[in-house]
């Protein structure tokens, strides 16, 4: 796949990125068509001189005294993200959490289309979320097979995660999404982006014991 | 607030110290009690120096030859965290993602205790969720000011985030954990952890394009 222009982007701007991508399509949606790298900067609580490093790694889209075409760096950013190019997603736990992916209109306006639900709970088997079946984890393989899913968000208790990310990794998704709260490592030739949400709580009771 | 302990840890060390908890946590449960810097390098894949250099600012726990004792730097940690005080919290928004926290029984384990529960919907107020009866958002500012509660947790669309943040903050809330997709700012004397769930996609959506 050529993908010359990320190249030489450090990890570290790939990360802002997404932030950056959901500031412009803010703007996008609102009808604005140009800002500075003051603005945004003010927009962003970052200086404009790390958006202006930032945004030039891939190309200085910015112009002096015209700032940048807002349209055309969300489009740019778009590409170097790949969401461009549209992703398919399967949900594998159809509890709550599960329930609460598949219902976030969000994700498809981003180009993330969830094309399947799976569970074992014979209650929520056969269940029907945002126009979704809940199909039983026996037909996973096929189903991926099938499909040619890219992505699994795997919302499953802590101990059947690790599993699960075997299984669905010999069934050729690439790219697991992992709220179960275990990292989860060392599966070949798979991207694994871990949320731990009881991480970010632990930081706000930090925050709130250490106020002034 | 006597925290004299934490003064000179560097944010970036905060940042891992959640990490380490849930680490010590599972070592802990697995009735694990001595790990060297080695060992424990190898489960969380950062280098043992980093640990050393991580835990040694708070005290260095560690004895060479021994290793670092899991239940007292578990406690530490901890305490360094606030999670010894125990923190109330309420869920503002009761659809699905705010239903799966009120069910997840990992927070209440660390400390986290969801006390109230709020919807503006009719078919959601006063269903009941893991024990707790739903309320409608108008009892917000009386039950906040009768439970004292530590943090709200905002599970609600984007065009209502920002205003309920400045609801809850007038009601004398100090932390806010958002879900929405924007970043809440500049509210004197509250503290906000944002969780951006689309970042994270968007995240392996570039690691899905990029990949060897």
């Amino acid at each position: 796949m050529e993908n010359t222009e990320t190249k030489d982007i450090s990890p570290a701007v790939i990360r802002r990125l997404p932030r950056y991508y959901r500031y412009l399509d803010a703007l996008l949606s609102d009808g604005i068509e140009r800002i500075s790298s003051t603005e945004l900067s003010e927009n962003m609580h970052v200086t404009a001189s790390q958006i202006r490093q930032d945004l030039n790694q891939f190309g200085g889209f910015g112009q002096q005294g015209y700032g940048y075409n807002v349209e055309y760096l969300h489009d740019e950013i778009a590409k170097i993200l790949g969401l461009d190019k549209g992703h398919t997603l399967i949900v594998v736990g159809t509890g709550r959490l599960g329930q609460a992916l598949a219902n976030y209109s969000h994700f498809s306006k981003l180009g993330f289309k969830i094309v399947g639900l799976f569970d074992v709970n014979e209650k929520v088997v056969g269940q029907t979320v945002n126009r979704l079946t809940v199909r039983h984890i026996d037909e996973l393989p096929a189903f991926i097979e099938s499909h040619g899913v890219d992505i699994a968000a795997l919302t499953l208790p802590l101990s059947e995660a690790e599993k699960m990310a075997r299984i669905v990794a010999d069934c050729g998704i690439k790219a697991i999404w992992n709220f179960a709260p275990v990292d989860l490592y060392s599966i070949e030739g798979v991207t694994v982006e871990n949320v731990h949400l009881s991480e970010s709580l632990m930081q706000l009771s930090y925050n709130l014991l250490n106020m002034k």
